[in-house]
C-alpha cells in the first residue's frame, strides 16, 4: 500500500517508504508529497498495459504541472497534453520536445495558437468550427502548417460528477461529425496550410465505469469511416484521458485490476483507427503519488459536532467542495483507542472549507499531523491564495 | 447606475462613467476594472447609515485585499477585518493601524496570533477554547497582554448558500454560551496577559433577508446579560459582516432600500450591547464596484446549445461553479436585433468553467467583449491559476 502504518507511524510511497512522522518534524505549513517513483511506475504500468499497440502517452499537464514530473514524462519517452499557452510554455521550459505536446480545449487565444504554431507541436485538437478558421489563418500568416486532429463530441453521458463530464452532447467541449465535415471542407481549401492527421475524444474525467470508454469508441467509429469515404486516413486517434481512480480504499488492486479492463476495452475499440494511439492520462499517473501533509490548528468540539481544524483547506484541495470528492484522512501518528466522527475543515471563512464531513477518525490532538491522500492530481494545479494563505510547499521523494 | 449604456456603449462607474470601449481596445486579456470611487461612496454610505451610533468599520480583507482599497479604507478612517498571517500583513503594509485592526477566524497558528500580538492589533475574535488556551500562552510567553472577543455562534440559519451560513450551531464557526463561560474563567485566571474587550458575531455572507441579523442579535443578548452578571460590561460589539447585494439587477436601489432597513434591526438590536459597534462590510463595499472584462475567443453552436466562449472562467470568477451564483453579463458594445440563450463559458477543460448558464445574451461575435458585473468581491481574491492561465491584470478608476 502507497499510505501505510508501521506500527504508529504512518508511512508513503514506493519502497523505501518515507516515515511521515520523520519528515514532519520541525515544519509547521502545510505541504504537498510527491513520490516521484510512484509517478514512474504508474507511467510504465499504462505503457506495459498498451505494448505493442503504437501509442503515445501525452501526460496531461493540467493535473499537475510540477515540473519534476513533465522532465520526467520526457525521460519516459512521454509528451504532454496542454490546454493553455502557459500550459504549453511549461512543458516546453520543462524540455517536453514540441513534437511530442498536443494541445487541447475550447477556447485556444490567437496568441496560444501562434505560440502553438511557431513551436511546431505535435498536433492541436480542434473544438469549434470556429477554431478551424482561426488556425488556418494564422497559419497561413504565418507560413507554418499546422497539423490538427477533430476533437470529436461522442454524446456519451458518462457517469461521473456533472462538474468533470465533458463528453455529452449539451458540453462544451468537441464538435459533431457535422461540423467535422465543415472544419475538414475547409482543411480541404487551404490544404497547403494544414494537415488533419487524426480524431481525439475526451469524454470527461474520473471515469471508473469503463463501458463509457467503450461508448465512445463505439460511438466513434462512423466519423472515421465517413472521413476515410473522403480520403483522410488517419495518423492518430486520441483517446483522451479521464480513467478515474478509487479514491475511497488505499488498496489499488481493484483499480489495476480495473485498468487492465480499461485497457482491453481501449485495445478493442481502436482497433484499425490509426497508426499511432494517443493517450492524455493525467489523474491515473499523478492523483496517487500525492499526499498533502497538515497539520492540526485545533480540535473543537460543540454540542454538534467535532471540528478538527487543520492549516489547510479547500485553498489547496478544492475538490471535496467543487464536486463533493471523498479523500482518505489519515493520521501521520495513529494514536490507539476508539475513534470518532469528525468533520476535517479549514481555516477559511466559509462553510465550503472542509476537507471531510462525518468521517471516522482515531483520536487527534492540536499539534497532530495528518495526511490528505491522493492530492497529486488537481489540488496544487487548482490551489489559490484565498484568505492571503501562501501556497504550500511542494517536496518530492525521488529515487 | 453604475453599469449603464450610452447608446450602444457599455459605460461603467459613477459619474463621469468610464467608457468600457475604449478600455478594452487594444487588449487582449481579461481584466478586472475597479471604480475607487464607488468604493468610496458605499463606504460613506455605510458610515452614514450609522450616524450618532459610535461604531468602526473594519473592511473585510478577504473580499479584496488589493492595497488599494485597504488604503483607501484607512483615509476613510475606517481598519481591517483579517482572517489569517497573511491578511494581517498585508493591512499592516497597506498602512492600516494595528489599532484598527480585528482578526477572527477558526484555525489562527502560533504563528498568525505571535504576529497579532506582537503588532499589538485592536481585537483577536476567539472562535475556541483551545484558541483561548493558546492565546494566554503565546501573550504570556510573548510579555504582550490579548485584547480578545468572543465570537458568539447565535445559531441562526441564515438563507444563504449553505456554503457561506456561518452562524448555525452546527458550523465550525463561534463557540456557545458556555464555552464563552469557560473561556472568561481562563482569561479570569490570567488577567495580567488578557483583556476581554467585547462579543463577535458573523452569521454568514450574502444574507439578503435581514431578519436574520435580527434574529442572531436577540440570541445574543442573553449573553451579553450574563457577562455583565460576571462583572464583564463589553467595549465592543462586533456585528460582523454578511450583508447582500442584489446580484440580479444593476438597479442598486432596492439595495439600498434593503440597507436602510438592515441599519435599522442593527441600530435596535445593539441598544446598550457596548461603546462601540464594530462593522466587518466586505461584499456591500466592493463587490459592485468591480467589473471582469473577458474577450469572447469563440461562439460555438451546436444542435443543443450555443456557447459564448471567453478567456476568463472560474478561474477568475469561481462563484458560478461553488455557490450557484448568478452574476449579470452585459456585452461591452452592444448589437441590435433580437438576442438569444447562451452559455458563458470559460477555456478551462472542465464542465464547471462556467459563468452563466441559460442567459439571454444580444448577439456577440469573435473579438466582442463582455462585462461580468459586480466581480469586486470574491473573485480575484478566490482565483487560480488553474490549466497555468495568469492571474488577470486589476485596473482602477481613481478620482
Amino acid at each position: 500500500m502507497l499510505l501505510d502504518y508501521i506500527g504508529d507511524s504512518l508511512c508513503f510511497g514506493r519502497e523505501p517508504q518515507c516515515c511521515l512522522r520523520d519528515f514532519v518534524a520541525g515544519r509547521t505549513e502545510p505541504c504537498y508529497l510527491y513520490d516521484l517513483r510512484h509517478f514512474t511506475e504508474r507511467y510504465r504500468c499504462f505503457r506495459s498495459a498498451f505494448a505493442g499497440l503504437p501509442h503515445t502517452i501525452h501526460y496531461a499537464v493540467k493535473a499537475n504541472a510540477h515540473p519534476v514530473f513533465l522532465r520526467r514524462v520526457v525521460e519516459l519517452g512521454g509528451g504532454a497534453d496542454v490546454v493553455s499557452g502557459g500550459e504549453l510554455q511549461r512543458a516546453l521550459d520543462s524540455g517536453v520536445p514540441p513534437e511530442r505536446v498536443i494541445f487541447s480545449g475550447v477556447g485556444k487565444s490567437h496568441a496560444e495558437l501562434r505560440l502553438a504554431l511557431l513551436s511546431g507541436i505535435k498536433q492541436i485538437n480542434v473544438e469549434s468550427v470556429g477554431e478551424m478558421r482561426r488556425i488556418l489563418d494564422l497559419a497561413e500568416a504565418l507560413g507554418r502548417p499546422a497539423r490538427i486532429a477533430f476533437r470529436f463530441n461522442p454524446s456519451v453521458d458518462a457517469e461521473t460528477h456533472p462538474y468533470i463530464a465533458t463528453g455529452f452532447r449539451s458540453h462544451k467541449f468537441g464538435i459533431d461529425a457535422e461540423a467535422v465535415m465543415t472544419c475538414l471542407a475547409l482543411a480541404r481549401q487551404s490544404a497547403r496550410w494544414v494537415q488533419v492527421v487524426g480524431v481525439s475524444l475526451h469524454i470527461g474525467s474520473q471515469i471508473v465505469d469503463v463501458e463509457n470508454f467503450a461508448e465512445a469508441l463505439r460511438n466513434t467509429r462512423p466519423l472515421v469511416a465517413a472521413l476515410r469515404e473522403q480520403g483522410f486516413a488517419l495518423s492518430t486517434f486520441d483517446v483522451g484521458g479521464g480513467f478515474g481512480i478509487h479514491y475511497d480504499t488505499g488498496d489499488e488492486a481493484r483499480e489495476l485490476e480495473n485498468f487492465a479492463h480499461y485497457a482491453e476495452i481501449i485495445r478493442q475499440g481502436v482497433q484499425g483507427l490509426a497508426e499511432e494511439i494517443l493517450f492524455e492520462p493525467g489523474r491515473f499517473l499523478v492523483a496517487r503519488c500525492g499526499v498533502l501533509l497538515a497539520r492540526v490548528e485545533y480540535v473543537k468540539t460543540t454540542p454538534y459536532k467535532t471540528f478538527v481544524i487543520v492549516n489547510t483547506g479547500m485553498h489547496h484541495l478544492i475538490r471535496p467542495a467543487l464536486y463533493q470528492a471523498r479523500h482518505r484522512i489519515l493520521p501521520v501518528v495513529r494514536r490507539a483507542g476508539s475513534g470518532r466522527t469528525v468533520d476535517v475543515v479549514g481555516p477559511l471563512c466559509e462553510s465550503s472549507d472542509f476537507l471531510a464531513q462525518g468521517i471516522e477518525l482515531p483520536e487527534v490532538r492540536e499539534g497532530d499531523w495528518l495526511a490528505i491522500a491522493d492530492a497529486g492530481a488537481y489540488a496544487r494545479s487548482m490551489a489559490s491564495e484565498y484568505n492571503l494563505h501562501p501556497f504550500p510547499d511542494e517536496e518530492f521523494i525521488v529515487e
